[in-house]
């Protein structure tokens, strides 16, 4: 049977993808993945999303040079989640976010609010130029 | 406004969420949230999540005794992702699974298949008797 088809894909045949840095554990950002990114993602040990708003894949770091290098690719208990162990490559400390920050989980509750608690490492509009 | 209101729930009013222990970085779980189980969350420092096969709140431990100790909520860039910080109770080490195992994500890819690479840290007869 083919790894693939063990992976529960849900009803628009996509699966939800943890990225999580290798060296650090830091969890940098959380994604989608069809049949084909999943592959390729496999294939080529560079992370390969589906991107739900362009209705396309999408190579991570295609337009920001923030490739994620494929360390490990795990499944979850139900075969419904799968996590990613990557090197954020492209700048140091790694950035996997649009907004230039290391991770997308820089907003912490605090006090009953969302607090932006981690630093801008390069400006967007260097990074998408 | 209300911190809650920032939260994108879809259209299911869920959000999904993502379970990291403190200590060590390990991705514990994956699972989902309504507004009423990220309240509770908030307000007890214990993680609650929704239950999409049971349609209930699930108090994560009620019957494993493996509750899980909240150190900080975040929230990713798009707003439609949390990210908890816990210390994983019940056990040393933790046990985060129905499985016995630390973390859910138990499965790596190796040469095409899958395979268990994290050890049963408790009979999962034993842990819901």
């Amino acid at each position: 049977m083919d790894w693939l088809d063990q992976v529960k894909w849900d009803a628009e045949g996509l699966v939800p993808v943890i990225a999580q840095e290798a060296a650090t554990g830091d969890v940098l950002m959380f994604a989608y993945m069809n049949r084909e990114a999943l592959a390729l993602t496999a294939e080529r040990r560079e992370a390969v999303y589906w991107s739900r708003s362009r209705q396309r894949l999408w190579h991570k770091g295609e337009e920001s040079g923030h490739v994620q290098k494929v360390r490990e690719i795990r499944l979850d208990c139900d075969g419904d989640v799968i996590l990613l162990k990557v090197d954020q490559l492209g700048h140091e400390p790694g950035i996997a976010c649009h907004t230039g920050r290391h991770s997308c989980f820089f907003q912490r509750l605090e006090a009953g609010a969302w607090q932006a608690v981690d630093p801008v490492l390069k400006d967007p509009e260097r990074i998408y130029k």
